[in-house]
């Protein structure tokens, strides 16, 4: 039964055309299975924990052996408890809401006939993913909810890890009723496997990469399939000239570093002029208390000369660090301006007790998420109650924010009649 | 104020930044002003109807010139009823809910934020379109009104009617309050412009190809925006075990004939063997009274021998033509699976009284609009009370089915606080 998830010679597209078959029958298993084998998936991975561990040993070698960085090994480990962890999370999804069947829309037409916008999976999605092995487990557990059948291709640092995590859970996933083939891994960690797999039109449905710019470009060079990449985040606070400053310190200091390598941590604090000598003092000297490096323009140097100077690259960074950029502005529009030009579209907060301000920050910002008095940190699938998330989007099209269940679905209408013919 | 909408030498990058800077500004344009700029180009096309069909006049000589077909020339060809009609068309838009600001999704999450997921324009929509200059106002009214800049490409064959058009709607829209710059059309019809519009990143948000195969293939090969292409439909009606078999050749027979030529239209028929013996012979011949012609698979022709031998490529084909492939099937499993093998996932339809059946036909099939005892012809954003549309999709992201005005937004998440912050 293992044979269609662990690495073995199966080509890609055998693997793909297995899981599209698999996927025309997973879209009407019913929620209870669906959440039985994700309850059987945790359970088996608690259960198996030491073959888990021995094979992420493995991998843990030979990272150490070829070099591998203190943060990479780190991602790269399992334990016990991160085990637990991951079983939870699984848990955790078999106990949201089933997005399958949902009724999107509907009505009855002028002439009797009824239509029902529906949700249904989208199909096959692949996800395409860096070190973490625990998102073979996180990723599979939100597609197999979703009816959707899930190709899995991680990195070969953790080749043998994803390799035993996904025979545990597809065999856990098949005995529970799920048809086979809707849970495999890619074996190989080759660019010619990514591009067989990105070329799969018609077979594979979405395609998520989860990773750095240099797996979002390898894959935007050969995908001919629908991608959703898991978005940058050049995010920005804004602090308002009717700003309560307390507010907007604490504000600032959260998103920049309560988490600051995560694409919703801010990069650039905007602060008006009437509110800038009375804020930035303290604002900057507690973002130094946070070992936050800054760079300011020449008006944040004026009054704090200890700032370094920004150059204009440094407005468009995503530092994934503890470095912020800061600049003076004269109004909410000048502030509004350099975050349409600057930003990535993913999150955006003004702190500000002027609901003009905040009206228009909200409507003249384009991004996916936008804070009045709140900090960027928020946009998670998580944190937003969808209970948990693929990933982040700054798309328009299709999902934008957080990927969760719903956004791993399409839709379909289902119209019914007795007898209705165009006239 | 005519320059940017008219043909002149302005790059197709230069009218898509300025349209991207236009798009910024309409998205906060309320409903009011935009419908009152909808109604004004609808009232300045009958005013100026001389001018469109002087230049319409410009077309349909050159037209006749170079040799185009007599269905090209009725698709190219203006009068006082066909303005009329397009005037209308507009005011008909106009008078539909403004999709824009809608709360689709909200809430209070657990620490007191209050997120609202609200639909907002995409930004800069490209329509590129052949022979009809109808579409220019009808892709433009639909675009203004859910709050998109528009960039207009035409066919060669209609430069003068689709400037004369773009210049008036224009000139309206301007005149109605909305910025400068929304309404756009490209001049040239080589394919250099249209690859400049189809790389135009970051700037143009949706491309949406109107016309044949030819059209799509040229956008796909060069594309990198996102597209979303108008339909092929290879659909399906059928006729199960328990259909009422007067209501089935209704069907088929509306299906079939009433506009052979689109998207919707039946290609296929399938019959339960059951009651083939029963049905075929009055269906088909009340399809020949309609001129039809019929391809059947054996068992077909075992019935009416006069039913010329279908190919394996008829099961493929998208005639939208007076031609109907015929098949005989054994179970409602196996009309599910050829429609899954065959269709495009446009418009399938079963027709029986038997709720099993059509539960598993609703469910088994993956297509955008899925009928039980009705016609494939109904689906259209007309039909379906979206009010207009600009195309089907049969794409699984984004938009599936009728394009209407909602299909035209993307959403935003708008988050309220009072000082949130991530612990």
């Amino acid at each position: 039964m293992a044979a269609t998830a662990a690495p073995t010679s199966t080509s890609v597209t055998d693997l793909a055309l297995a899981a599209k078959a698999a996927a025309r029958r997973l879209a009407t298993v019913d929620s209870t299975t669906k959440n039985a084998a994700l309850v059987a998936i945790a359970d088996a991975l608690e259960a198996r924990a030491p073959e888990i561990l021995a094979a992420n040993a493995q991998d843990l070698a030979a990272g150490r052996e070829s070099g591998l960085s203190d943060a990479l090994m780190d991602r790269l480990r399992l334990d016990e408890a991160r085990i637990r962890g991951i079983a939870d999370g699984a848990r955790a999804i078999a106990a949201l809401p089933d997005p399958v069947g949902e009724v999107v829309d509907g009505g009855r037409l002028y002439n009797g006939l009824e239509v029902r916008k529906v949700r249904v999976p989208l199909g096959v999605i692949a996800v395409v993913y860096e070190a973490r092995p625990n998102v073979t487990i996180d990723a599979a557990a939100l597609c197999l909810k979703s009816g959707n059948a899930i190709l899995l291709r991680g990195s070969s640092s953790a080749t043998h890890s994803n390799a035993v995590l996904a025979r545990i859970a597809s065999e856990a996933a098949y005995g529970a009723g799920l048809p086979e083939g809707c849970l495999a891994l890619v074996a190989g960690g080759g660019r010619e496997e990514l591009t067989e797999l990105a070329q799969l039109e018609g077979i594979v449905d979405l395609m998520i990469p989860r990773g750095g710019e240099g797996l979002k470009k390898a894959i935007s060079a050969v995908a001919r399939v629908p991608v959703i990449y898991a978005a940058a985040g050049n995010c920005h606070v804004y602090v308002d000239a009717a700003a309560d400053l307390a507010m907007a310190e604490r504000i600032v200091v959260n998103a920049k570093v309560q988490r600051p390598g995560v694409c919703n941590a801010a990069e650039t604090l905007l602060v008006h002029s009437a509110v800038a000598a009375d804020f930035l003092p303290g604002a900057l000297a507690a973002l130094r208390e946070q070992g936050v490096e800054l760079r300011g323009d020449e008006r944040v140097r004026e009054i704090d000369p200890a700032v370094a100077p920004a150059s204009e690259s440094d407005w468009g960074e995503e530092y994934l660090a503890l470095v912020l950029a800061v600049r003076v502005v004269d109004s909410y529009e000048e502030a509004i301006d350099h975050v349409n030009r600057y930003g990535t579209g993913h999150s955006e907060a003004i702190v500000t007790n002027d609901r003009t301000a905040a009206r228009a920050f909200q409507l003249g910002i384009d991004a996916a998420c936008i804070y009045v008095n709140a900090s960027t940190r928020f946009t998670d699938g998580g944190e937003f109650g969808m209970g948990a998330e693929i990933g982040n989007s700054t798309q328009k099209l299709h999902a934008r924010g957080p990927i969760g269940l719903r956004e791993l679905c399409s839709t379909r209408y289902l119209v019914d009649g007795d007898g209705q013919v165009r006239g």
